[in-house]
């Protein structure tokens, strides 16, 4: 009580942390469709292209890569810091880029922007559809505010804790199915090349199309989080994936449709740890037993 | 020479024929357009659905089946046979839905009108967004006119035997990769679900994935054909899709985009075999050792 003073001054805080939270989303909107004009123009051009394998290979990591960074992706991250950056001076940043350049930043309890300017970049340097823009806020680590916009098919999502989530500024809701077998599973091949991933990624494909309707991947880690929030998918999980840009701003938006995000083990997720499974509520305890009998 | 008569009346014949592939073109565009609709309305909408495993259990097929069939399939292939029935009445006419319902009817020589009226019915359902009709004319069993317009993303692809391959009014070609380590492949999980079919369908994609840089799979298998004309896609196979419904716009536009489709053992295609492989020419010989190797 007495850090928060009297019931009335409570409401104005609360107000102003409600108010502070649209402006959170309005600027990341804003450096979202800007980054995303620069996708949209990259798109449909012929693009210098380098292998993200060499940056891992750089910093000694063991596995083959054939992930893609573009310069796109540089341009796209330097224009929404420099523009949250603006309008948040306080706030931490952590990006894809900038943490394959320089190493891992910490995650703090600071408001920190957790950002991919380019998630999907293999399906951007191919022309493939599915690609977008994922910027969110984490606010003592909890995921609070998520943008997530893909420019070529013009569709952009958006949550903010407590207040729901959007499709293009319509609410949007995970699916109502209770049954694996009638439930669409995203995944991704990922992009490590080992024996041993690769084997465990198909064997555990393999068990899990014995029990859901059917399988799809599109190559964007974010935007399976959003086809899980506004219910194109029922089932999610990416094990491998690069870092907490590719699933924070997700995660709100998923959370805000109605649904879960989980460990695929059935624990609670952890943004570092690179695992992440996703559903409505209903159909969770049977998605982790399938993924446990995966394994 | 008699039965064409003179050089000059060859070439009016040649205008002629030239003329009617255009009016076919646009018939099938007008068609599309127009089922396009009904899909668009009928996709944003709770769906009553019935399970197309019924139907094949009817006709005594063994195998478990999860693909699906929606009265929306259903209007639109009566509307994309009225329409050109109306405009050619001498045509013969295949579509997937009158097929599932009375069975094969056998492709002749004849001018003959193949249809899918919704490709990626299971995408449709989910509301995932590749979803598609898929309009091909064979005359003397080859493909000689296709269309596939997918409604929700707006994309129409339009080929004619001869004269090039169009996406939205816009000429296409195939990419021009040369090694499997830079393709992106696209298959399906299909609809079979006996452990002999799935067991082959992801050792193979398990092979595979040490080769290419990765894969996608989106549910429509004329849409995948698509990609690989506009040069989105490097590599497709899909083995035990449908029927040829599934595949007669899809070759022409590949063709006409630069690109082959050949059976996956490397063979000449066979249209009624439901086995399918295409590319750019210059992928197909280590495309076909490389699906050799993973039987």
């Amino acid at each position: 009580m007495q850090r928060h003073g009297s019931p009335e001054r409570r409401v104005v805080c609360r107000r102003v942390v409600t108010h502070s939270f649209g402006e959170f989303l309005a600027s990341a909107v804003d450096a979202a469709k800007k980054a995303g004009e620069i996708i949209r123009n990259g798109f449909y051009k012929t693009k210098h292209v380098e292998h993200k394998g060499q940056v891992f290979l750089s910093l000694s990591l063991s596995f083959s890569c054939v992930d893609l960074v573009t310069e796109t992706d540089k341009a796209c991250e330097d224009l929404i810091f420099n523009h949250l950056k603006q309008h948040f001076p306080t706030h931490k940043f952590i990006g894809e880029e900038t943490t394959a350049a320089y190493g891992v930043t910490e995650l703090t309890d600071e408001p920190t922007w957790i950002v991919d300017p380019l998630d999907g970049t293999t399906n951007f340097v191919h022309g493939f559809p599915f690609v977008c823009v994922s910027i969110g806020l984490a606010i003592g680590k909890i995921p609070a505010v998520g943008v997530v916009y893909n420019p070529i098919m013009d569709e952009l999502f958006t949550g903010i804790r407590g207040q729901g989530a959007f499709l293009n500024g319509k609410p949007i809701k995970v699916s109502e199915k209770t049954e694996l077998v009638n439930s669409l599973l995203a995944t991704e091949a990922g992009t490590k090349r080992d024996k041993e991933t690769l084997d465990a990624s198909t064997n555990r494909i393999n068990s899990l199309l014995f029990k859901v309707r059917s399988i799809r991947m599109s190559g964007s880690c974010a935007l399976n989080l959003c086809g899980i929030a506004c219910g194109r998918l029922d089932l999610f999980y990416e094990l491998g994936f690069g870092g907490p840009w590719d699933v924070t701003a997700g995660i709100v938006i998923v959370q805000e449709a109605g649904g879960v995000v989980y460990d695929p083990s059935g624990k609670d997720f952890d943004i570092t740890a690179q695992r992440v499974a996703a559903s409505n509520p209903l159909l969770k305890d049977a998605f982790v037993k399938a993924l446990q009998e995966s394994e």
